[in-house]
């Protein structure tokens, strides 16, 4: 941790407004880095931990740099070394300079800072100057020119999470696809569907797995639409979105290098004093990230139940045995791949409500609370795609099925009675049902015992694979549709 | 409350398969309604009291209804007299008859039963036998042919909350005007802008209530788009998304006639067996009730900050009067219309929770925590929209403006010396901001006192006009741009 | 609702600070309540929802009335008719007085002169004076004498609490006897238990069911520990805690006063200054609560899981029918009452989490939040205290064992190998359970292959009854102990 | 990362219940810990973060083996070589063997067979043996004898947090003394009490400060109490509570050996069942962090709401400047102390929904969801800990206050007015403050007009320190108390 006490040979004193500051000696970053490193010690994950975060500061200010030196604000010469500069951070050279806490007050300042003071000490290297020699090339007043934290910060976490976000989607399909293979693999499968824990109807085992891969498909897409929000930013709209100190026409520019250089298609807010206190589009992805979370614990759920057991539980599917289960239990082996997922889903929903929170306490002209939501966000896409990805290779893909136990839970349920209903009436199937389970005998036999069923309804009730799909058994054809 | 014990005169007595069971003589709900209205004594609040919902149930009998016809599955007489009973209910006459507990068990089968059971009992009315002569008319086997609970009674909530949110977005729009017409009226007042609640730089007070309708709008757009995903319903898959019971064209007529019948452009989901268990769309349409109510929180904030005092605070604005503000303070007028807006966006944001909560207990093939997550729905959208509505008519509409403590507060701050920037840099201007707080001192003072600076460059600094909008000093004429 | 419009010979024109009112001609509230009646149309509910609310308030006021005239602040006629309708209003006579609702913004106060409004004017009229003439007892002057809405709420609020949270403490206590009695019943039936859903070690149904008990007991005296920080007021602060307008002696005199009216041990808050904006009671008041409710839904998905299938799940339990299940599925019924008590639980989870935002929205000298926390809370209270009841008489009374299915599950796991493990070591009995369930063979025919086991010690693997307590079995006695 | 991946002379092959498993040869961890960290590859943070997590274990280790050793089930070398080990991980010497990730599925079971394992290699080298060799020393059957994850795991978390709490009281309590000591020397400071935003009555800053101090304390008591909660073990009841394998007096031997080696009350469950799957203790004490974090973010709301301006806002504290405030607006200084706090507070309050979320997916014998729990826990501790020691050390011990903006503030309100309403009655004081807002005249020049009033009483609504305690302004004097 860098001191401000009395200096050594191995620190440089840089000034700021509030006084001298000792930096050390080889460090790109400065005096304003220097004293958040001081300030903030809080979580100990310094800001590095997300490089994308680093890498979209870096392309948004040279974004700006390219508008200001098109609006001849920015001379050729100071342009080409933060140019430089803003290249190497993007290729990650310099990671190790961001080295402030993801907790901050501020509002992102000592972040945006910390961006303006490597790129400053890194450009007088280029032109050949010693760090600190601000005179030469300013943090503030070159790397900084016409923003301000409270335009460049949600920028450039706007770009980052657009750049996280890809491979949680990639992740999810990887996934998507497992499911679609059992969906596959088990297509012909036939087993219990049930509803709110009670045997239901039938289904097949591979309809129960496609539906997985569509609904992780179906948030894919939400999510790509909770994404295009965040292409709207408020460069150009420096301290409270007025503009001031930026060029009427920076704004226009500077968004556009910014889409050249990332290919994204941004666009400049349509109101920029709204633009500069709205987190609207963060509450709304991270709400978009708990759907998911929810839709992967209630499918870590499911595979828990379908797996339960062996022997005393539903039992109609085993997942692969990753750790011996327990310490004391011989021959135990634990669904732990679903477990972790639904653990990394509880966090996913906590997150989101501190990303709530800290949009709830945005005030007047900003919201000072943004870097907890860009935090609880990358960190929320970084889990998810970790734990979707151990839950692709590590689960999903090595289940296997228990065809025998799927059909005996079936046929020993009541299941095949609804198929009945348009037959004999709700009343009289219920009553079978009963008998069912009163008699254990199976409907098979209960109906053979029936004389007004004629057999070839009879054959058509046990035809298990069309009660997988819409039909309906008449004793009569349906009239000629319209 | 209906009572199974031995039966009066008053009553009749229905069987279903648990039994019988006494419901009163005139009641056109039937025997599981009355076994729910016993069972679930929990909130007091009925379902009647979301009339949406009611009317949406018997949209969809209608629509099914129409649909078994069209298959051959429902006589011409049977389908007449539900069809006429379904209208009547959709014009509102039998709300009484839908008394359950917004809180049950079952997944929203008492509801769809309701439905049924009234259906049927009003057709058998209509078709002149008596009530609860199910023989002719039959709650499950004629009113929920080819249907489930498990189709009828999401697909219901859908419509019921389509219906709803109508009233809301209309509400967000008078408000979204109010804030415009304050943002005309407030143009010229030129005032202090405020990040992190210390002073910054200048703006008008017309900006920051413009500011307050766009996000507004901003929010009816998400809210209209999440809506969207409501249009996509789960009709004709039955128990668990399957189709048993129902005709395989079933699906398509039944979406094509709910659609007519409610003028709504619905869809078929694309997988039934998903569609049936997914919640997702509630999920998302929650989180952004709860992005409005996250604006809404922040607007009331910022409504009390801006009126706070009204002599020991910011004091730039009066809300209207509309309480004695204390029992105790004379005097004191308190702003008590934006803290019920507060109050109940943190209810809207504890709801959400609750959405999430059920949405994430669903197992396997369905979701049976649906009726907490529509309670939750529609009670937040009333409340919503009642609060909006107060908000603009009893806060925004009468909000004055005080020019006079505007100016005063931004002369007296260091607001100014931020255009300088670009003509004397950072630190020359953070020095001169030191000293306007340390002597006293105004800025033009100070200003004056440097040689350096040309007249007409003072003179812009103090263009208040031109501050509040995009605009950087110049000692020299930008190049031509590329 | 009361109109401020043109007044009809039905209403008479009252005259607060804003300005004149008109009210009901017959009605006790006065100009305050009628305003906030106007303001206020958010949600419907009215206060008089929550009778014990009322009830506290009168309580309050007739505390400070008996202490304000033993300081010699009140003459003995003024309080005798203040103190006549404190006790009509506790007695219930005017619940229909305090329709303001449950939603409204000014901390309390509204609701705070509707208690003074109509204790004036009931005490008016004992007095023989016409409503409205304050002169000779005037809301503010003398019913509210020495207080503020801002001592006098809070402690209402607490005492609302404490009167509400009884029912739910005896809800508890009543559900716990009933598991206890299901524990007593199913004592000797041995089963499996479970842990990760996957087959553990033997158990009995009993303990299962007792643990139930021992859990909600927890949590009756959990509440009962939160419920003590409610006796701590701030009666005597007034408006922010300095006490301003109040005797010296007053709070301790007003606290004993309540104490004996409410035979409760109330004390004065230590700080008043920090009491009249802390929130923490409530805050841990309504984590308490969330905690049982995470409790209950537990037990309620406990329940559910046992009573699965009932052929093609865990099925060791039945849940006694409520409904039928299904209006589409013959013979279905669900476990419908553990439903809706998980339902109930993520509203008062989400409940929650509003009363912390409310808590965390406090400002300077007081929290203008209030009324959402205690409608939040005296909601959860009633409707988990109706759920429990739900919960006790509708299922769990009511549930009965399938002994012969516990017992299967149990012989065909592996459950039995972990007894041996202090015989045989880890990975020998690991190696077992796996013969186990490959073989299909039972454990009792692979023990008697081994030489090496003597049979009596065999004897003790199958001993079912030993394998429920603390046990270990041993090939030599263990030394003696220290 | 460990590979399971043909081995190299690096590595030694161990064999688990599923198979062999390739070990770093100098790890002292085996098969199983070597199994999770490939499996748990989900956030990167290694159990080591939280080494008091890694000390519980050991301790809780060393007390089973004590109590084995008494029980004559532990020889006295093996012991001898179990209990150094022990010793060893308690002083910190194995940290580096703990890199499981904190998220992780399995209940736990994977961090303590990473305990035992190590202690059992270490153990093998102490005595001798090379690592693996565990014929000589067993990870399960000796390190691990009558224990199960299920009783050792949540015995660990409860003792972590016993360990790691004490750090967080420390720091409130240095909180409450700076602001003690800003109450002493605040003491005579007349200002503005505001409540609602809006001015009440007079107060002094010092009172402001000293509540803080005062609310803090009465959380340190609250977390106290929570923690007591965690003194209650489950030891001895090994996989579901009911103890097997386990000898019938190991529970009370090894919870009197862990009180003896922790000094630290710890007492046995009284239902061992009904602890194994109980997570009350850890819900509630969450609950409590949470209420500190509510607490945390007013006082934060608060110093930034006094501190605002300087010039524009309230204005009557300053905070000490730790960072420049803006990229761009020069002189501009934030409050970004309380702002980390806030986020901080942000952050717990989101990490105590997951707590809730994992709680309530307990199922049967066990919460599978432990792992997230703790390290939710921890985090929120640790965070909270460093914020409010950066809270008091950057930013309370060095706030000045401003005598001129408070007195000022207080004397342009209407705050005096109040203490009139006992002379003057509360219209009469209602119609004065309207006057005062209305003709910028201050309540002495108007008092001096009112010929009713005595000189003295007007010098008494004047005395600004008896205003700010309990006083009550009378023409009369109150008679004598009984």
């Amino acid at each position: 941790m860098p001191s401000i006490a009395p200096t050594a040979p191995l620190h440089r004193i840089e000034q700021d407004s509030l006084g001298p500051v000792s930096v050390p000696a080889d460090a790109y970053y400065g005096a304003q880095t220097a004293r958040a490193m001081e300030n903030f010690q809080i979580s100990g994950t310094p800001i590095r931990h997300f490089p994308e975060l680093i890498r979209a500061l870096a392309m948004v200010k040279l974004a700006a740099a390219r508008a200001n030196r098109q609006l001849g604000d920015l001379p050729d010469e100071k342009f080409a070394a933060i140019e430089q500069a803003c290249l190497e951070i993007i290729a990650g050279r310099f990671d190790d300079q961001f080295l402030l806490d993801v907790f901050q007050g501020g509002a992102g300042t000592s972040t945006n800072m910390n961006a303006n003071e490597v790129i400053a000490n890194r450009g007088l290297e280029i032109l050949g100057e010693p760090r600190g020699h601000y005179a030469t090339l300013h943090p503030n007043n070159d790397v900084n020119l016409s923003q301000s934290t409270n335009d460049v910060y949600p920028t450039a976490i706007r770009l980052a999470l657009l750049m996280s976000y890809g491979r949680l989607s990639e992740a999810l399909e990887r996934l998507a696809l497992a499911f679609d293979a059992k969906g596959s693999e088990f297509a012909s499968i036939i087993k219990l569907g049930r509803t709110q824990l009670q045997d239901a109807v039938p289904m097949t085992l591979g309809q129960e797995f496609q539906a997985f891969a569509v609904t992780l498909r179906e948030d894919e897409q939400r999510i790509e639409e909770a994404s295009r929000l965040l292409l709207e930013v408020n460069l150009g709209g420096t301290a409270v979105g007025t503009g001031i100190t930026a060029d009427p026409a920076y704004a226009a520019i500077v968004v556009r290098e910014l889409g050249m250089l990332t290919n994204r298609p941004f666009v400049v807010s349509q109101n920029l004093i709204e633009a500069c206190w709205d987190t609207g589009a963060f509450v709304l992805f991270s709400a978009t990230l708990k759907r998911t979370a929810v839709k992967l614990s209630k499918i870590a759920n499911d595979l828990r139940l379908l797996s339960s057991g062996p022997r005393g539980g539903i039992g109609e599917i085993n997942l692969p045995p990753e750790q011996p289960g327990s310490s004391i239990m011989p021959g135990k082996v634990n669904p732990v791949i679903p477990e972790v997922v639904n653990q990394v889903a509880f966090h996913v929903i906590g997150a989101d409500l501190t990303v709530t929170l800290a949009a709830e306490a945005g005030q007047l002209q900003l919201n000072a609370m943004e870097p907890v939501i860009v935090f609880s966000l990358l960190q929320s896409l970084s889990l998810m795609t970790n734990a979707i990805d151990t839950l692709t290779t590590k689960c999903v893909t090595g289940i296997t099925a228990n065809p025998e136990t799927c059909r005996k839970n079936l046929e020993a349920s009541t299941a095949l009675a609804t198929g009945l209903v348009s037959l004999i009436g709700y009343e009289r199937a219920a009553q079978l049902a009963k008998e069912i389970l009163a008699t254990g005998k199976t409907l098979r036999e209960l109906l053979a015992e029936d004389p007004l069923l004629p057999d070839e309804l009879i054959d058509q009730v046990f035809d298990l694979d069309a009660l997988t799909r819409p039909s309906r058994l008449r004793r009569r054809p349906p009239v000629a549709r319209s």
